[in-house]
């Protein structure tokens, strides 16, 4: 069965939003088995989103459609979504009972255009928003279902969690697909690449390998498709058992764990915490540790030390060490995971101290470098890194290596 | 003249990658004045990027396609730009000598892969990469004009800001189009359209306004388009002026500044500094503050306070306090600004405390409940809000309002 997405909204096309719906719906249907084939993005206007809905019906059985809901008078999708299916807007008493019920939570007023929200097309099924106020449409025409949903990423997950994904799962079935995604950290892709020419070239032709490289991580993503779940699962678990043979330095997990999910799994198992100490990353760090729901059984806490008054006022970093070194240096780095370990009692402290950009850089440590340190009872380490010139890429990578750095000590415990 | 986005990789549609580039490109072509009409995404298949193509040439006079040009066997695009435009592969010496000039700096080995990279199709211009190793390719047929990019978003932006974009400047001249930006904080979409229902109404034909909320801002954005690039400018400057006199209270910035730009800038203006002391965003707003260049000019640094512990221990918040009023409170909230302000040493600090969920809400304190202070000088001052149940929501939108609470006290120095 095939699936098209679409999504409304002058924002998307002239680059004021990123359309991160389009990612969550894709996953969502791709592990039902449907092949998304298409995801398009349009203005809201009527014709565009006429000739949208026109082409979705011809590729696919399946369109969810987000976008172009909301109160405000930018918003025509209802109106269209009327026209292509020859209805007309109706009042939705349930609707409106959600809507008022809603706002009265929140303690906001009922105003004109909520109450315009409450009318829906008279010949689709309503599916119900608990978390917004517009209610998402379902509606079926020559076998081929359209959803509309509102753009607001929470409300379109909630009705698709609510409503939608169950009942494609009860109405459809469609070949089996399997995605099994190998998280590998430590080398690039051409080298990674390389080293699986001869296992790419054996793959069965049910299989497929893609490479998804982001700041330092790359994904391996095998793809099965075929007509027996148990065959196929067999050999995607070969294939995985081959690629852990062939390069197993750089796997680090499976499916979509990422590395603070690991590191967090790992400090639980062995009930034990850990500390930060952040000067470039400026806190990205700890706040990729703590968006790890449960993280507080493990994270004592953190230290961004910018400048570097507080890395020797609040770590203890000495100030011989900053003025022989460098702030950006082995020994600074050290006695930062050293301090924030000590100060703030924990098993283990990563510290990262660098050189962001764009501004900072030197000839003999040009911006991108970084040093990167773990302190625990058995030691500090530290390695250097030099990333790129790009401020925002440089903290992601310098955060996502200092994580690896803290995985690889931890292993060893 | 009307552009198309399309953007390859099965990455895209199976939702294990956000597609950023189209919004980066999407937001660059509009700014001269193309009218981005459609962004599609669609899986590395001859056939979909055969048909992308077709319908990129239907509606559109400019297509910028990304992805698939990568060292790996699953990128095919090259291949079939080459069927699609009736060439084939040559391999090109001044993009090869590129590639091993930047392996060679990197410290990487050339191999089979990397030389793949250096054939183009015959008949396209090639744009030179100096951030990756794949080309660029600019083909034109029948008066439309292609352009082929990596996927990769650093090498994307790279090639589009050293050859796409300043060649479009020179060949395209098209209508007028201008938009602007006005960053609002402090209310909600359906009651903001409220209060602007007359400055909609009144409108002239060639402007629209359109909502753009994100964890508690919301972006008008006014768009106009017409044919004299004065004329309009000051038929906006005219409706701007006008938002300002409806909403003043709302308004923070104009374009895309946000809340941690404008506090950045609030500070450096004013020569001071400021501080973080976090509990439940983890570090977020210590890496909001600091995703800004230069922000080591005002900021010290913080402490993220996850554990009580480390609240009574390093930002000496008395244990009373937590005992009597528990950790989210005003008081804890207080003593934790108080504390990060006196141990940074700096002119201000924000401190946030609250239950981000999913886990560890009560009756009195559901998840979501945030106590947000800032200390300077002048005293202290405390707010409390209650966001939503999902965590990184609750964090993101708890990071901004801290942001926008010092914004509120900076205004008064």
């Amino acid at each position: 069965m095939k699936a098209s997405i679409i999504t409304i909204g002058d924002e998307l096309l002239i680059g004021q939003t990123v359309d991160t719906n389009s990612a969550w719906i894709g996953a969502e249907l791709s592990a039902l088995g449907f092949d998304v084939c298409r995801i398009t993005s349009i203005h809201d206007r009527k014709d565009d989103i006429l000739e949208a809905l026109g082409e979705a019906a011809r590729i696919s059985d399946l369109a969810i459609i987000t976008g172009g809901l909301g109160p405000t008078s930018d918003d025509i999708t209802k109106q269209t979504l009327c026209e292509y299916f020859g209805t007309r807007l109706v009042p939705d008493e349930r609707v409106l009972g959600m809507i008022e019920a809603m706002l009265q939570r929140r303690k906001m007023p009922l105003n004109d255009n909520n109450r315009r929200q409450a009318y829906v097309p008279e010949n689709c099924t309503v599916l119900t928003n608990a978390a917004g106020t517009a209610p998402g449409m379902w509606f079926e025409r020559k076998g081929k279902v359209f959803i509309s949903l509102p753009g607001v990423p929470g409300e379109m997950r909630h009705i698709m969690n609510m409503h939608v994904l169950p009942e494609l799962t009860k109405r459809f079935r469609s070949q089996v697909i399997i995605h099994r995604n190998i998280m590998t950290y430590g080398t690039y892709e051409a080298k990674l690449a390389e080293l699986l020419q001869d296992f790419e070239n054996e793959l069965p032709a049910a299989v497929k390998l893609a490479y998804l490289p982001s700041y330092g991580v790359i994904k391996l993503r095998l793809t099965g498709s075929g007509k027996d779940r148990n065959v196929l699962g067999d050999e995607i678990e070969k294939q995985v058992r081959k690629l852990y043979k062939t390069i197993p330095e750089y796997i680090y997990a499976e499916n979509e764990e990422t590395l603070e999910i690991v590191i967090g799994n790992m400090l639980k198992g062995r009930n034990m915490t850990v500390a930060t100490a952040e000067s470039c990353t400026g806190g990205e760090v700890s706040h990729l540790i703590t968006s790890v729901p449960g993280s507080s059984a493990y994270f004592r806490g953190g230290v961004v030390a910018y400048d570097n008054a507080v890395k020797t006022g609040v770590l203890e970093v000495s100030e011989e060490s900053i003025l022989k070194h460098g702030a950006v240096s082995r020994e600074v780095s050290e006695e930062m995971a050293k301090g924030a370990r000590r100060i703030l009692n924990a098993d283990f402290a990563v510290a990262v101290t660098g050189i962001a950009g764009p501004e900072g850089g030197t000839e003999n440590k040009p911006v991108g470098t970084v040093w990167i340190a773990v302190s625990s009872q058995e030691g500090t380490v530290a390695e250097m890194r030099v990333f790129g010139t790009d401020r925002l890429s440089n903290t992601r990578r310098s955060s996502l290596a200092a994580l690896n750095l803290l995985r690889l000590q931890l292993i060893r415990r």
